[in-house]
């Protein structure tokens, strides 16, 4: 029997389909400085993990769909806290930020129609299109441009018959870029003009450097139901693996229809969503702290950036990635070529060809994506081996 | 702007719509005996609830996308307990069972396709058909039959070229129907005639009363490559809020297809992993008691609804429900009056309307699935209760 079209045509990881060459690196004994996922080394609080040690529940019971109510009541002290007033009903708790896409598409969009979305954009926004029949329309924004959104006319081009909505990453992964609060008014307007739903990714809402602040789709008071907002644990807290997130709107109808998706799923993890929970609590000492060690990471990684000629990288204002432009051809061969044939001192770099998370066929060849994910002694190291190596690449390939 | 007509159309829950009624009994001081539910009062077993105790890793990561390596091993070997050879890469973790209904549907059907089920069927099937644009075509049973397959050709009647695959739940949830073997080779025999697939929900393997066996669809050697199984820890190990599953089959482009899908969410939550495979090795003595307990629960249940007149319920031999015919007409009236109006010594049962677990209209009106997941003091004053209800409401409505 013939699988389906979907699951044929939806694209592999292009994050972790190079895992293969690492894994044979690793075999031959050679060390490897993962720049390739964004899988921070900074510590889970010790608050959540406590939740983990404590539980002295003897049963391990099913949720409510929407979530725990003591957790979704924290969540509106937190949005409170980032001056975005919710009422409980505002928020639907979701295994991680995945499920809250995959239920604002099912909701938003008939299999055929259409979102945009500014390109470079995160590359598993691809798998959950596929599974819901939505195609993505990218909006192209450039390296040069620090990737920054274009102006309304150009966004205007890309609109059907087919859009129901403009889909966000802000602060954005791969680009690191903080859209200004003009450019998500822009998108507003649209959005108020032609109909259109915003979805807003926010997941590194916390994430942001050089005093930038950050604009939640949900204090653009213009917009009200045509705002959804998606969010995450996964990164705020180091916490990856508790798949926790959530869905956030103001329209009634919009929620009470992800909340019939979501009670066909039954609940997010109960665990999990208590270990969240003791998060909100300890959010402002933690941030300080973590802010600042991202924020070296970006300068130490930026700045060894710098010293490579003729390589496009405009300095990102949050997230903790980089994509840079490399003086050279193809980056996803060089990749590879990195983990397969080079080393120094036995050791390598694996980062992310940009190439994937391009719609636009053609872009993004000689781009990567650097996530800034490991300590400074160890960021240092890498670096230094991604220069050699580029070096050592480019003259192999001149 | 207009929401997607799946939005739109998906049901809510029928098992939880009358929780406003509940909440309103609750409020009057009533005391609800919960048979709606399929949240079992077993303890979690011990060496499971220990993991999240002791868990002591710094950072709580994400895992690989086909879920923890040392649970998959651990998988393999608990199916081969239940003579099922697997290999690891025949198997993906998922967030429970849910989660691999979604991607089986996913990866079988295109939007449009037909998956015959045996109804009444197991609520949510209708809710990820919905998110995945799969058909249901339902194949009756009835509850003075005890809810067995029919003959072949009543099967092949619904067939059509659209039909992708045919769907079962076994043992069964709403029905508690175990299917034999030779009903099982039927349902092979019409798969691989028509090329189809047998994607077959397994969660309540362990649940067989009276002697018993349960007949696995990896246990039919015919069918190969067109079997998929479903599964979940969730009533297993009474661990319904873990949120762990898994898909299994032998056939090796459904489960690379299964990956991508996969991908794009990350990964099932990592602590909860741990504790399922935890779960593996206690599997043996655990399932004893629990057996005996739920077939005590089982007889006691029975035995009941037999004092009423003019029910009708063949005793089912697995799962823990019973679908019960009740000599009234309205069942979902019924279980409204029950918590709005009746109330026995103060207190008073829930139990679901089967009505919702039927695709075809004007069907299961008069049944209500009662889940047997009390203890038996609980259910021995449920039941009285629930008797002594149906015999005024009865008296009222005739």
């Amino acid at each position: 029997m013939k699988l389906s079209d979907r699951s044929i045509n939806v694209q592999a990881s292009p994050i972790r389909k190079l895992m293969p060459f690492a894994n044979s690196a690793r075999k031959k004994g050679i060390k490897i400085y993962h720049l390739n996922i964004g899988q921070p080394d900074i510590p889970t609080p010790q608050k959540m993990l406590d939740v983990y040690q404590q539980f002295d529940k003897k049963v391990l019971a099913y949720g409510p769909s929407q979530g725990l109510d003591i957790y979704r009541k924290n969540l509106v002290k937190y949005y409170k806290q980032h001056d975005i007033p919710l009422d409980i009903d505002d928020i639907i708790v979701t295994t991680a930020g995945s499920e809250a896409i995959l239920f604002a598409l099912l909701t938003v969009c008939n299999p055929g129609d259409e979102v945009i979305i500014p390109e470079p954009f995160y590359t598993n926004y691809n798998g959950f299109a596929k599974m819901t029949g939505v195609n993505i329309v990218p909006l192209t924004t450039f390296a040069e441009e620090g990737f920054k959104l274009p102006p309304k006319d150009k966004i205007q081009s890309l609109l059907s018959s087919k859009t129901k909505a403009i889909m966000l990453c802000n602060p954005g992964n791969p680009t690191g870029a903080v859209y200004p609060r003009e450019d998500i008014q822009r998108i507003a307007e649209i959005a108020i003009e032609n109909d259109l739903f915003v979805i807003s990714d926010e997941v590194y809402r916390e994430f942001v450097y050089d005093g930038v602040t950050h604009t939640s789709i949900l204090d653009i008071q213009s917009l009200e139901k045509l705002a959804i907002m998606v969010d995450s644990i996964s990164k705020r807290y180091s916490a990856c693996g508790a798949r926790i997130g959530c869905l956030a709107s103001r329209n009634k109808n919009f929620m009470s229809s992800v909340l019939k998706f979501a009670q066909a799923r039954l609940c997010p993890p109960t665990i999990d969503q208590l270990a969240a929970n003791a998060a909100i609590d300890i959010e402002k000492d933690y941030f300080k702290e973590v802010i600042l060690e991202y924020d070296k990471r970006r300068n130490l990684v930026f700045e060894e950036l710098q010293k490579i000629d003729e390589l496009v990288c405009i300095k990102p204002k949050g997230a903790f990635y980089i994509i840079a432009k490399l003086p050279i051809e193809d980056a996803e061969h060089f990749a590879k070529w990195m983990l397969e044939e080079f080393s120094l001192n036995g050791e390598t770099v694996m980062f992310a060809p940009a190439q994937g998370f391009y719609a636009t066929q053609g872009l993004g060849l000689n781009e990567i994506r650097i996530a800034y994910v490991l300590n400074e002694n160890d960021l240092t190291k890498a670096m230094k081996i991604f220069r050699a190596g580029l070096q050592k690449y480019k003259k192999l390939n001149s």
